[in-house]
């Protein structure tokens, strides 16, 4: 069982915290680079720190203290200058380590700006997203995840604050077999219950809410696999349970210590990451790209589109009628942080407790000073991309029948995720009809 | 005086506190029926526990703890089966004992459930309104109030929550001449300020605004009595006092510990239910009924409506131009839990004062391991219907000449109290022009 | 260093505070006498303290105590009566002072009232606000500054509630050079990321916004001296930095305690006075005059009119793209209460620094049980108005050259300041525009 102190442990993600100095050893997305066209000057609270994001002339980013050292206003609303920031009551002006380099108004003879520093962290862009290091120095490489750099893909990010700590987001992606309720027969229910079954029923293939439904018959046990990156689980189903055969049902890959790689099917592939704000509130988003096999034209955006994906609508109810939604919920109803010493743990739960297992070790690895998992300082041993489970390949694209319903939204199932909200919804559908019509390979 | 300590001991009903423990031997009202037709799983918060009520499919209600026991999501999210209560994460299923009945993702060998249980407290349909009992078992009693029981009557439940403790109501209700100036001068004085006297006062009859003014003339003193369900209390007038003639005016009626029997006249009866949320805020119901004479013919819908009673517009200023708005900002302007060692009580809180050592004595009741006054385990002796003053009783119609203006809201009295906002404000219009249009009764 | 504990005796303001005490030597505007006339009573909370104001129907005013003796209902929703407040709950009635002058339900021989007084405060009005007196008394003399009593003006007030402690709104004041960061670079730059700097510039003018970032060239200084009333500061500019002559340029006006005299020029002058709502809050009123010089007739309507000044826009946004909206951002950006013992103070903040010598001595002079400066006691030695730089004097018009751009806010200045918030602003465009067209006079 876990004690109180062994929650704290897990969840706490504050500097100098034992959780919050392995999470420190990591590059995390802190928003779209997209909102910086919007104004290059954002406020970012990460790890319990508030810092501010800025873009400059020259087009460099920084990530800064949030407070001027001077008189102690806030930089956010700082001017970007051709390098820095440049704090907008006494034009005190900032580089992206938090160096003071200039006083404007005080005596060309003083060297008050040389004693002054506000902080800075390395920020990097990868993949339309800004990532931000908070560590120590080195700052190892921002891992080339295949989703963040694969080539001729449409990409959309979707963002939320999930009003919780971070490891319940990460702890429901352990567990597979939550699908078969809350994706299930909740999102049946809740179909029922708002009068919404019949549309999405009418799509003539089989709808996600039903086949879900069908998970229980014949399943026996979770089995869960550590690799090199984390942890890939999977519901097994037996013959002696009632299943037609032995069959073992992967789901969603936990990549340590805070990233899902969710679905994957055809031409769609998502990562989410949890990226914590503080310990009982996550910025979590949702990254999805839709890749073109060869010969497919796409035209995608010049920056990569975002999105809020919303939890409430406008009354303050929960949005649930689709799958992260669903998600959403269970992570924020166990409230705050969740108190893992009241929990029942039951068999199912094999994969949760193993990537709690991980997370420990992780943790001991950084307290002892090594470096944990997935951080990688040697560019040549990781190349040019990370590749994860399920891999992305345009000529895995399966024809016809599609291998999940994620992979064929066009055919009504944009409906049951969060891609229903998305900027590039119209050009998804397009790109997957377009798939989905490809003459076949000629035989000849 | 009343000491810190003994307004703490009167006011708190947290489980283990003195007032806690005597609130949790009576039935509350925590919801109307209707709520669960829109939705059949509705979080509730009394006394200071939080739970969770349903209807499952079988028709059967539960008020159960919030959390499951597995991962500690929230119940409110939880699928209606036919029996019980399921968790939308993991399908884990509660009976209405809170007892866990099903885990069904677990081995067919699993002997988890049966240690499993999130609590339950007995819940019961009566009027139209779930009431629920989180005291020791057996459960007493639901008691039949004669306004819930009564047939040929149309009804209507009026909620609000209250950010106050719920005695700062029931000793509002306790003072029988608050009236004087609350609705009366007070409110004769905001129809002035706002502009809304003329229309108000545009019927024939006299306006109670007007009527509740003079009510200072003669008045000599309070008279309280304590009788089976509560307190009595009348202001008396006096011939000395420059009275016509020596004549004691009845008040509402205080059952004890939390009701009020308000107002009541011609066919019109009401009971407000000051059930405490937690220290600070009061889930207020007001119970209407309008009985029909023998003769007259009425088609009350199928469950019994509810509507929300505002306190504030939609710029969040106080609404205070009838006479419940009048009560209720009297209740919460003393603030959460008004501070009754800084009150400079006087002669007129004489019923005040009563009702006050009656909760002191049935606390002490209740401390001793007795029953207090209102709990009922013998059914002979109550019967059916636990009748009230004023008593209902449809061939006590006065004719033309009303007792109560709230006997009369088709004559433009429905603007005054909380009636205007119910959803049955036309059929109660049209009802009570009909007992008043009705031919005499034949002399011979 | 200012060190927490020097910064709790700067900032604090509850009653027995060293700073509270000093800040109740003085009179402090609570409220535009309009809003009286909107609603005769209004909640007014100050110097930490809840109090109620209300003006009787004899046209008394009173700032007593928030809460009735008797039951503690909030007096918010007191009746005003011939003389005094009445509560709406039993009747009971206070005068000005707080003390209870009747209890009609008591019986005639009560004596009750005699013991109960919920305190009171001096209050009278000036220049269309009411002031309040939280002091010891004798009260001093309510001071007639020149902008509240000054003849044949037009006069509008803006008021705004500030998140933060009243000392960072008079610090930003005491502060002559902010103006070219703020104001100016700053001023410019948002101009340009909103896409307004085309309307802006469209007037053939020199723009304020280009105007000061100028400001930087040839500066080498800042001077402050103190005087009767306060401190005046300004910018030193000289040839050896680059200046085309010696020059100093004059800015606000620190009136101590809270009062700063803003801009002023042609026939705009302004008040702005920084009221401690508690310490974390300030009630910041912008008082301005508008003077007509002799031969120009205007209509200045019965009661000065108010507006509220908004801080954000109506999806939660800062308003950053005036003066006063860009100084009310460094106020409430540096927090809460600014952590002083953080600062880096620089060469340029000697005027700051000044000011808060002049806050340590005040505070001292008070505890050792003197008057602090501006409280005045003697009529004779102020005489009926307290000029101030830069003096009101119709004669000082300046013809078509202005001294200041707020001083022509008829050629499109009136949308960089809050001035275009006012409910008066059309009347001030004409009247500057009649100011301006006058003929010449006459030569001969």
């Amino acid at each position: 069982m876990t004690t109180t102190e062994h929650n704290d442990r897990l969840t706490q993600v504050g500097k100098g915290t034992p959780g919050g100095e392995m999470m420190r050893r990591y590059w995390h997305p802190i928003a779209p680079t997209a909102k910086l066209d919007e104004n290059p000057v954002q406020p970012v609270r990460i790890l319990g720190e508030d810092l501010v994001l800025y873009r400059d002339r020259s087009g460099s980013l920084g990530l800064i203290g949030r407070h001027c050292s001077h008189r102690l206003v806030d930089m956010v609303f700082g001017i970007p200058e051709e390098r820095g920031l440049r704090c907008p009551y006494h034009g005190w002006c900032y580089d992206e380590t938090g160096q003071c380099i200039e006083t404007p108004l005080e005596s060309p003879n003083s060297k008050l700006k040389d004693r002054v520093n506000i902080g800075g962290y390395p920020v990097k862009e990868m993949g339309g997203l800004v990532w931000g290091y908070l560590g120590p120095l080195p700052a190892p490489i921002l891992p080339p995840w295949d989703v963040l750099v694969q080539p001729n893909s449409l990409r959309q990010i979707g963002q939320t604050v999930i009003p919780c700590n971070w490891l319940q987001c990460q702890e429901n992606a352990s567990d597979p077999v939550h699908s078969v309720y809350l994706h299930g027969h909740f999102f049946k229910y809740i179909l029922e219950r708002d009068g919404l079954i019949e549309e999405r029923a009418s799509d003539p293939t089989t709808h996600r809410a039903w086949t879900s439904i069908s998970g229980v018959k014949g399943f026996d046990h979770v089995i869960s696999k550590r690799d090199e990156h984390g942890v890939q689980k999977a519901m097994v189903y037996t013959v002696e349970r009632g299943a037609e055969k032995y069959q073992e049902r992967w789901h969603s890959y936990m990549i340590f210590p805070n990233i899902a790689r969710v679905g994957g099917a055809g031409i769609r592939f998502e990562m989410q990451f949890r990226v914590p704000i503080d310990d009982t509130h996550t910025y979590h988003v949702v990254y999805d790209i839709y890749t073109a096999p060869e010969g497919i034209e796409i035209n995608p955006p010049a920056s990569v589109p975002y999105y809020d994906i919303p939890i409430e609508d406008e009354n303050g109810k929960p949005i649930i009628d689709y799958i992260l939604a669903q998600d959403m919920v269970a992570w924020w109803s166990q409230g705050p942080i969740v108190d893992r010493s009241s929990e029942n743990l039951a068999g199912t739960d094999i994969a949760v407790i193993d990537f709690r297992k991980m997370l420990d070790e992780q943790i001991a690895v950084v307290e002892k000073g090594g470096d944990p998992m997935n951080v990688y300082r040697d560019r040549s041993a990781i190349g040019d991309v990370i590749e994860c489970t399920p891999r992305i390949n345009s000529s895995t694209y399966q024809g016809p029948t599609w291998g999940s319903s994620r992979a064929a939204l066009h055919k009504g199932y944009w409906r049951d995720d969060a891609d229903r909200h998305g900027p590039l919804l119209e050009d998804v559908l397009d790109l997957m009809r377009r798939v989905d019509e490809r003459p076949p390979a000629p035989t000849q």
